[in-house]
Order: structure tokens, then C-alpha cells, then sequence
């Protein structure tokens, strides 16, 4: 279960709010490199984690928990840039008085269209549970699979779109606040991608691999587990690397090129039942 | 561009047609772990890759186009599952004739209560791109970010996933032809594993993090890039593990425990402004 | 604007409850193919529709008018099928009484295990807007295009779909009363594809095309106008028919197929830029 | 920020596990009716209040705190339920030994036809953020108006809804811990239901109406604000009731009943311009 | 069944023409506080409702029938505001006519910039069922649960998050034509916010609750029915108010604070079974 | 199965990027009147596709290949047109050097106010499979019914509006390198809806109709089957045309309207079940 402290992780200013700033924040709330996604991530992996011990039942929890004050922290930033955001289609001509001079000379016209509109018709200047284009987020983006290391490999990915994405933030803007904040949530990041890669680690790294390492390789098709195949209609092969000669990186194979072929033949369906709702040609 | 051949990459054979394993198999074709995923997510990737030269480009446009075949053979497999399916809500203690049969003593009653509906209603025993429960699959879960390390583990994680259900479905079923298939689809699935990690070795491996690798670590908060934050209300460090104390993977820092604790105040937004549709107590 | 009547357009009778036959008829309510989706299209369509008169905007709104009350039936005919639904997941071996015998021998539990669960959790047995599997309907699903001929032909591929989803429902039950207003809904759906196919001949038919016919063709790549495109890796062409040779229907040029061959290069992106996101690797 | 401790808010039994159940108790979790939902729209409030203090800020922390609590012990629920769930597709007829046994005498093959599939092919039996029929959790059900009256009776209904949920899930099962733990569910809906309303009081209740009140009601076409419009086609009242006649709630009107009627006129939009993609006949 | 009439339930002007205000009105349209979810909502509680008399069958409709008189009236509003909409990406600083003239000064490309693409694109100047992001409407919004008190909360739930739409509708626009048609809206919020209450008020008012009443509340854990839990980490107790001391609103009980405090244990799961595609370590 | 050439379709060049017409083109990516849409709907009609011979899944799948390469186009158009973008929300007076400069004199902001913000968040300037106000594209609008005839209405009616929206796209660009690109594109839609139409004729055209053709008429209410239903409250009739009067196109009526009147009752549902949650006063 879980408790609340009123103040926030870490402080969060904007020195100049920006509603169209407010609206890329989003991306970090709602989007599905966001705070969201991962909070809820690490949450339902840790509700599902079997095993001997409850170990990374703890370790996903204890993190889970701090996502939910990242959450709260850009829901706030959100908030303080969208303090002083026009709420009137006026004339682009109009003088614009105190909202536009905060906005760099912008009108507030101008910046209505760079708004998601949302900010002003349904949340009243506040953050909503979107990305920057205004979709909703979709909880189909919260990977649980019950499997550790392909969840752990599920969490680095978040993190690391996650940290370019707050990379991408800190660029667009020069106020000093918000890069302050954004800092904090890199430097989380790194973090982040480093403690999920040490699991990995201790689950065996590439040893471990390929996932799930409880299915016996005897059973799968060995002879094409560590072929590239290559679809280019001439023949030509894929750029040569690692992933085309060698050893393969979990110690088990040898990389090699295949020239992708049938192997199958044409498929050949039965023909349409009469009560399929075909048409009568298709039943002959 | 692209070409295709009538033949199918690999042979699909299914021994005794049956229609709620149809359903599973829906969740290769259109579940977040399928093959439309990964089809479309490396064809993205591919199309967006911008770097010295096009060689990440033409490694994913190769084995996007292999996992078209994919979604193909998979397709096959859920028509010819449902060949022999029934069409109509008989009685439960109905003679089931045929169909019955092959479904292992089951009558049709029951056989239609665990299928997609859909299957009967939308596709006249077909193939669509939705998952196991009958959810679309929505384009949203294509992860291509224009960094390619961060691309890379995306490609992991989907792989990963993709060989658990694969395996999943593999244990679901007796049918040997199915078995046949998915042995195959387990061992791309291997492949794909390691090649993407061949790449993540390729652009430098641990020794490329933190992702990206563009944003000089000076800029971010360096205080808190190496420490696992513990969240437990009674401040009990989380499990110790090579998240928790050692070097970290990256060769840049020292893991370190830090008890999660606020470094912000309460937050405090301005009051409502009259025209924004608040409660007028919300004004003052 | 509208009114109403509490009657139904036509009765909705059914003589067995059968709640997963309730769940079947949630396609026609909720589905791709269902009638919240003509309604809405028709609607929509009759709203935005611009031309000299009123014309199709009136003929549209009689008939999304007239779909309105489908839904009506058919939410209708769903609380029906379910009025003796069972709500407890009871033991399978369990006698069932009232409930199991009007399913024709099948337990309480099969019973549940087939229907869609939120007739029972969510809306206390009746329909709600989502199709056989759960889904619920999405309005992107709504085609006005704001050009008449493009709508008419979205028009007829929702009424034959439409057709062929009553059709299905038509042969899945037995039920007398569900199959004398499956039967009207048919003779519905057998009227309305033919009236969009009259707008569509009203329209000029196959000399309207192509739609748009406002864009003069001199400006599109004639070449490519009437040829099909093959693309067998091995040049063999398409089966030959009507659309491969002869005449095209427009009267505006003759079919032939071409072999699909690049006529484009290699696309080659900038670089990354730094402050951009990516790996620095992808910046040479 | 937040923290968490290990233990459960209230205690999660399962004597008897239900795999069926598991995809019930998902409405709780990821329905439109869920703790998701609740969690998520409390805290969103709560970030995004406004008002000369913090005080409904605060409020709603407090509770949005607790329902996490309640996602985690309904996620708890569903992996227990599914402990002995049966992951393959045996023949009907077949012996099903130890999780036949359980499931009260069905086979193994009914309870996976009932069962959500991804409990099997992507969780690995544990709970995901989807609804009983499998559909996940979208944020756009996070109300959040800025309007805190309005977000008020958001939350009523949305505890209300959630209780009607948690009795038909009580009904549904005859297990004495899930009796138990929904028993604790229920009551938290209670105060809930209640701690709203009273917050509703505060606002002022009844006489805080119309919301918002921060707009001038001289501003709104007032002979329509205490009509009840009529929409029979034969001109017939509604039933009468406190609806149609007498003072309205607020104190600030009388109720009557107005026969719906056009005051406007029928729309006539301009014709479709050349460059907009129309058919030429629309252009006239 | 339905009729309609070709007027508009009210008139429909807009003196300047305005392609960004044409966004913002379809958050009224397709938007979760919209037109389509109240009538659709309406409707399908209509068709659901079981009672003894069909009387809140019929108040339902009556009002149904009317919100799809305002979906049409405010699709007019939409296209209208449209008709002059530029429809090319002229440079910033190019003349622009007669689009730009009634825009205020605005150039075309920053109207552009400001709009809906799909208004353009998709629809050729008219509206569609999304919301003033573009996001379609999404049936999941239909709230109808079978209990009528749930169904009337959720009820005044939508037409308070829809007048507080309304009025930041009218303060966004200074169109004689639009705040006129916007301020009949109004004014059938506040009746419809009323006649659902008065509604509430027939069932029994605060007496009916807590809702369902129909569940015997000796079943719930009653020592938690009218605590409210308190989660500060701190323990501090939360604002005090008629939520946390006084009788309930009910009359049953009397609230008191509770300090959150586990009361479970933490949940401990069987360890993944052999067949569940998990890691082999978690099997132990 | 499938293989690529490294080189595309037609040639795509930009002349001077835009980052709004990037938005613009996503539309004919992501969008419903999209590649992703037509490409999968052929590909999934091709693997479901049903009779005597293997021809039209055949002819589906030439085209859905040559669909896959018209995607690679659009994504790489939009990668072109990003090239130049702005990443930074800069002061909207300050100079913009060369970007704004490409942008014909606006300024970086606004025209950052123009884009789709993930362009810049969440694919470094690049493609994604989502619409032209940021919705991903959703595989329910792949059309594939499993009736040859009722496909080949719903590829026709993808082709109008995929040509539809391509003149919109020429229209809006003065590109000459996109105005190239599109006018093959164009040209490609005409010859689809042409070969779609080719089918339905070889199929029988209008004497194939109604579809499904295998459904007896003679079990459908016949004296329903070609009457316009006229929902008029004044009992006005729809305007006359080819659909009011003469003989149906399918040669097997005569068209006639008819004015919509209730056939049924009023319906009555059961009363409410104790045990389903319901208010006690709906169990009367």
C-alpha cells in the first residue's frame, strides 16, 4: 500500500510560463515514453512477479513508487506553464497585453494554435493523462509479460526512449527552471537504465538468452536461430556485422547469412461454407 | 519496394482445425507481442534511420520484410484453424456431428462460447489484425524514436516478448503441424533476439549508455545518476543486488542507495481565473 | 431536429433468452458492420454535405433517422437474450434449474463463460456500443469525406458489410422471433445498398470516376493510370481479368499490366543533428 | 512524492481459484468503473486544483493514495485466481486431473475457453490494466475539469458505478476470502460515494448550481433553463414528476414542460470550393 | 423509432467565419464532455432501463432525442465557421486575400498552423466525431450500468463537465452569432444538470445511498463504511470538513479519519509453473 | 513471402522542407484514407480469401505489395520535409535564421506550433503511423469480411478517399518535388478504384447484388427490400430520384417510399434482478 508526502521530489520553477511548452510536457505524462507508462510498468510487473523469493517484487515496487512522484512533479509543470495561457480567440492584430508579452511578442491568437486546445476547454489549465498531440494514453503500453528478464529488457527500452525524450525537452527550452527539473529527471534516467540493465545482469546476462531460457532450444528450428535472412530481391546480402558472422552472443551459435525462400507452398483455403454469408461464387 | 511470392516462407500444416486456438494465435498476428508490431516497427525505424550511411537502414528494411511473411503464415494459420468451425448456437446437448469430432468431444455450443466472435461474424473464418481477446491492434505501439541504441532495445524487448508467447503458444497446443510452424517462428525469434543485440554491441554497447549518448552528462543532475532511490515508508533499503552497490554498467558511476525524501515544497497554482468555468469560490 | 416514438419500428421478439446469442448481436449495435456506425456516417455525411441544394444532405437524413431506431431494436433485442442470464459463477457440476434449461442443457458457468462479461458487471443485462469481443465502437469508423461519390461508395461497402453480418446472425440462432427481425434488417440492408448505389448513378456511375472528378487529369501521371501493377519476384503477371486488359470502366483508358519496378533511388536522410536525441554515432 | 509498504492494505485470500473469476475482477482493476480510473482521476485533480488554499488538493491526494493501494490487492486477487489456470488446449473429454478438480468438474479446455487469453499468452497469469472482456484501460476516462464542483459529482458517479461493480463481483462469487476482501471494497465505495457528496455540501450543494456558478445566468437564454423539451412525435408530455413541474433544485426557477420544436431554419451551406477535393457537381 | 424535422432546434449564425473556433467547437461535439456521449448515453440507458413502469425509459429518450438535435446543430456550427478556410500552405509572408482578411489579419499558414488537418484533409471543410485534438469519440464513454441512481449521477457528471465546456466556449469566441447559439446550450445544461438531480431526488435522494441500496450493508466491512483514510506519510490527517467528522450524508453513520496502516500481509505468489514461458530462475 | 529492392517506387524529392506539410502527409500514412489501411486490408483480404481458386487472393496480394512501397514513400517524404525543422521553442520575435528562412519568413515558433509535436519528442524527425493530428492508425479499419463482393465495395471506397485525399494533399503544397510525387500517386488511386470495380463486374456487378448473393431473398421481409423509409415528421417525402421511384438496380424490384411508422410495441423489459446491483425500486 502506499503514502503521500505533499512536497514534491524535487522543486519544479518556471521562470516564463509557456503553453505551448505545457503542451510538449505531455509527451513526458502521457505519451508512451512517459512517466505513466513506466510508473504503471514497474507496478503491474511487481503485482505479477513469481518466483523464490520476492526480490524484484521489491526492487520494481520501490521504483514504481517513485515514477507516481515523477507523474506529479510534470502534472505540476504542466500547471505553472499554462498560469497565464489566453483563453480568447482574439484578432491576430489585437495588442495582446501582459499574455502576450510572456510569450516573446507572440499573440495570443498564435499561441492558441500551438495549444492543445484541451488545456483550455477541458482541464482548465492543468495537465490531463495525454501525450503532446492530445492522445489519451492507452494502457495496452504497460509490458507485464511474466517473464523477468523479458520484462527488465521491456523496462530498458521505456528508459531509454524515456531519457531521449526528456533530452528532447531540456532542448526546446531555455528556461531556466524547467532545464533545472529536466535535469533531475535525466539524471533518473541513467539511472534507470543502468539498475534494470544490472538485473539483467544477475539473471544472467547473455547467458541468459535467448528469453525464455526455460524452453529447451532442442525444440525450436536450431538450424535458423542464428541465420540473418536476407529478402533483398537481388540476392545481395545485409550490411556485414556482428549479426551476420561470428559467435552469436549468447555463446550458442555461429552467425551466418541465409537468402530468404519459400519453404512453405502456396496456401490453398477451403472454399466458403454455405452459411458464411460468401458470396455463391466462392462456394464452388 | 517490394515483391512478394505466392509460397509461404515455411510450410503451415494443421492436423485437427481448431477454432479457440485460432484465437490464441490471433495474439502473434495483432497482440503487442505479434508480428505486425515488429513488422511495421523495424519498416519505421528503417524509413526514419538517419546516419553516416544506410546500413541500420537496409538491416531493418531486411528482416522487416521477412516478418511480412510472418504475419502471412500466422494468417494462414488461423483460416485453416478454422476451417471446420461452427456457425450456429445449437443446444449444448445437441449431436454435434463433424464438427463436434474434431473438436475432442466438445460440442459446437462450447466451441463457439471460447471463440472470437468475430471470426464468425466479421471474417467468415479469417484472419484480422486484432489480439487473443479480439482488441485491434493499434499503431501506437510502433517504437521508432530516431535514436537507433534506444531503437535497438525497443527491437530486444519486442523480440523477447515474442519468443515467450511464441513458446506460450507452443505449450498451448498438441497439434503437431502447429507445433512444427512455431518451432520455426521460436527460432527467428532467437535470431532476432541476438541480432539486435549484435547491433547495440556495434554501437558501442554498456559503453554507449546512458542513452543518448549526444546529451553531455555534465548537464544533468550527476548527484542522483547512480543511485537506486528507496521508497519504502519505513526506510528499509531495497534488496541489495548490482543495482544497489559496484560500479555501474556504464564504467561512469558508483551504484549508491538513497532514501527517497522531498527536495521540493507543496506546490501552490495560482487561483482560477474568472474566465476559465471554475467554481467562483475557486477565484479568490 | 428530431422526435421520437416509443414504439419500435418493427417487433423484437425473442422466444428463448440466449445471452450468448446477446453477445453476438452486440456486432450489429457496436461493430464496424453495425448500425451506430451507418447512423453516424449518414449523419455526419448529411451535416457537412455541400451543393447546389439540400438534396442528398435530406435523403442522407432520412435514413440516418430511420438507422436510429435499429439501434433501438437491436439494444432491445440484447436485454432480451439476456432477461434470465445467470450472475454466479457456479460450480460446473451444478444443477442450474431455470437457467441452464432454457440454454438447452449448458451450465450456468459455460453460460457465463461465453458471454461478454460486462452484460453482467457493467450494464446489469443490456447493450452497451461495443461489438462481440468487447470493443468499443470508435468513431474514426464515421467516412464523410465531403465528396458525395467517395460517401455513397463508403455507403454501399458499409450496407453490404452490414448485410453480411445480419445474414451471419440470421443463420446462428434458431430463435423465431430473432429471425423475423433479422429478416427485416436484412430487407433493410437490401434497400439501402441499392439506394447509395442510385445516388451514385444520379452522380454520373462509373463516368463520375475517378473520384474526385473535380482534379483534371492532365495533372496526374497518366502513364500509371490504367496499369496494374505486378509485383511476383518473379514477373509473372496477375491472373488476367477485366482489370488487367481492355477497356477501363471510365472510358478513359485501356488496362495493361506493368512489371512493378524502382523507378526511384535509394532515399538518403540527412544526418542527425545534435540536438536532436539521437547517438552520436548517427551524426557523422 | 509517495511511498509504499510491502503489506496489503486489507488481506487478499483465494480458497478456491477461478481463472474465470480472475477475468471478472479485471472490470475492477482496468474498467471504465475501476480503481485505475479512480486513482488516476483523483490525482490529476489534485495536481491541477485551484483555489486560495490547498485544502481539496490535499483531499483528493489522500484518496487518489488509498486506490492505489486497491489496484495493487485486485492485481494480487487475479494472480491468485489464476494460480492452477490450465494452459493448454486438451481434448474436451480428456482427464484433467488436479485443475479440473478445482475448477469444480469442468474440463480444462471449458475453463480456458471462458478465461481471458493474454491471462495465459502475455502475463504469465497475473493481472494486466484491461477490462473483463480484455479491453485496456484508456486514461481519456480521467475526468478532470478544472471545475471542482463539476469534478465532484465526476467522482459520485464514478463511486458509484464502481460500487454497483463490486456487489455484482461479491454476487458473482461464492468464495469466502474474495467475499471477504470485496466486502472491505464495498464499504471503502461507501465512504467514498459519501466523502464526495460532502465536498459537494461544502461547495455550497444545491444552491452552488448551476456549475459553473462562476458565469452570469443573465448570460444564458433563460426562458429555456427550466424546461423540460418534450420529443414525443405525437406532442405527449414526459411523465410527470419533480423534472416537469414545480421549483427547480437550485431555487432559482420553475419547472414546465416545452414541446420541442424548430426555432431555427434549415441549414444551407455554401458550395464545396474547387481545390477541396468535392465532385464537380457539388460546386454549382 | 425516430423523425426529424430539417430545421434546426435553434438558429445557427456565425457572423465571421473562424477555422480555429471550428476546432475548439468539436470538443463539443466529439469531445468526452460532448453532444455524442450524452445522447448516446441517454439512449442506452433508455433501452436498459427495467423498473416497474417504463416511466425513466421515457424521460430518457425525450432527452436523447433532443442531444441529437444539438450534435446536429453544432456540426452546422462547424462547418460554417470553415467556409472560408485556407486550404494551401502559402508562404508566412504572402498576401492572403480574402481567408486572410476575415481571420483578423492572420496569414492562411497560420491559420493552418491552428486548425484541425482533417478538416482540410479528411472532411472538405465540415466536422467529424473527435474531439478538438482530433481524437475520435470513443463509445466507451457511454456510462448505462443498470442501476438508474448510478446512471443519474453520471448523468449530472456529463452535463456539468459539458456546461463548464460551454461557457469557456463562449468566452473564447466575441461571434455575435456563435456566443448567441452557445448561450441556449447553457441554458439547456442547467436544465438538464437539473432534471437529472430532480431525478436522484425521486429515487430517494441522499436517502438511496449509499448506491446500490439494493445490497444489504451488513454484508460490507461497516467499521470502514464512514472512516475517511488518511495516507500522509506523516500521519497528519487530512483537511478537516463534512467529510471527516460529523453525521454522513446518508444518515447511517458518522465519519471519522483513519490513519491508513496495513492491515494484509505482503502477497507472496507460487512460484512461474514450467509451462508458462517465464525464466527458468523464477521457477525455483 | 516477401522481399525489398533498396530503392523506391517513384522518385520522392522535396524542394524546400516543410515541417506542417510533414503533418499534412501523415495523413496519407496513418490516416483512414491511408496507405497502412489499403495495404493491410488487401493483404488480409488475400490470406482469408475463400474459392474455387486461388485467383483473387492473387490479384489482392500484387496490390497490397505494391501498398508497401507507397508507405516507404510517404515516410520518406515526411523525413525530408523534417529535415530543416525547428527543435527549439524560441522567442517568437527572435531571428530564426536559415530554418526560418525554408519556411518562407515564419518564425521557428510558430511554425513548432504548426507541427505534430512528436515529430520533434518522439521520432527525431520522421515518419510515424499515425494520422495528421496525431492519432495512430487502428487495424479495426482493415475491412475484410470474408464476401469477396462486400470487399472489393470497401477497397472501392478506400481508393475515392484515398484519391480524394491525395488531390487535397496537391492542392494544399506548391512543392514541385511533392507535387511529382503525389501526381503518381493520384494516378495509382485511379487505376485502384478502376481494378476494384473490374472485380465487382467480373463478379456480376449489379446482378451480384444484394450481397451476400448467397442468402435466399425469399427469407428476407420482401415487402421491405426497396422502399425509401421517409422519417420526416410532416410525413414529407425524401427528395425524388432514381432511389425513390423505378425500377432497383438489381433488376429484382421497383423502388417506392414509404413513410416510417412503428410495427412494434413499446418494449418492456423484466424487472431488475435482486441480485444485479440494481436500485431496490427497480425490482418492483
Amino acid at each position: 500500500m502506499f503514502y503521500h508526502d505533499k512536497r514534491l521530489q524535487y522543486p519544479v520553477r518556471v521562470e516564463t510560463p509557456d503553453p505551448v511548452f505545457a503542451r510538449m510536457l505531455q509527451q513526458a505524462i502521457g505519451g508512451v515514453e512517459g512517466e505513466i507508462r513506466v510508473c504503471m510498468q514497474y507496478f503491474f510487473q511487481a503485482c505479477g512477479a513469481r518466483g523464490p523469493t520476492n526480490k524484484y517484487r521489491d526492487v520494481l515496487m520501490h521504483t514504481a513508487t517513485e515514477e507516481m512522484g515523477h507523474i506529479e512533479m510534470l502534472a505540476t509543470a504542466v500547471a505553472l506553464n499554462l498560469e497565464t495561457a489566453p483563453t480568447e480567440l482574439q484578432e491576430a492584430g489585437a495588442a495582446d497585453g501582459v499574455v502576450g508579452a510572456v510569450m516573446g511578442g507572440g499573440s495570443a491568437r498564435h499561441t492558441i494554435e500551438g495549444m492543445l486546445h484541451r488545456h483550455i476547454l477541458s482541464t482548465g489549465m492543468a495537465a490531463y493523462p495525454a501525450n503532446s498531440d492530445g492522445v489519451p494514453f492507452d494502457m495496452s503500453h504497460i509490458y507485464a509479460s511474466g517473464n523477468l528478464a523479458a520484462d527488465m529488457y521491456c523496462n530498458v527500452a521505456a528508459e531509454t526512449t524515456g531519457r531521449v525524450l526528456a533530452v528532447r525537452l531540456f532542448n526546446a527550452t531555455q528556461d531556466a527552471g524547467m532545464r533545472d527539473f529536466l535535469s533531475f529527471l535525466i539524471a533518473r534516467d541513467t539511472m534507470h537504465q543502468q539498475q534494470w540493465l544490472a538485473v539483467i545482469e544477475e539473471l544472467g546476462g547473455a547467458s541468459a538468452l535467448p528469453i525464455p531460457n526455460s524452453f529447451p532450444q532442442s525444440e525450436e528450428k536450431n538450424e535458423f536461430s542464428y541465420n540473418f535472412f536476407a529478402t533483398g530481391v537481388d540476392g545481395a546480402p545485409p550490411p556485414a556485422g556482428p549479426w551476420s558472422e561470428g559467435p552469436s552472443l549468447d555463446g550458442k551459435g555461429t552467425f551466418s547469412v541465409f537468402q530468404n525462400k519459400p519453404m512453405g507452398e502456396e496456401p490453398v483455403l477451403g472454399p466458403a461454407r454455405p452459411d458464411s454469408g460468401a458470396q455463391t461464387e466462392q462456394m464452388g
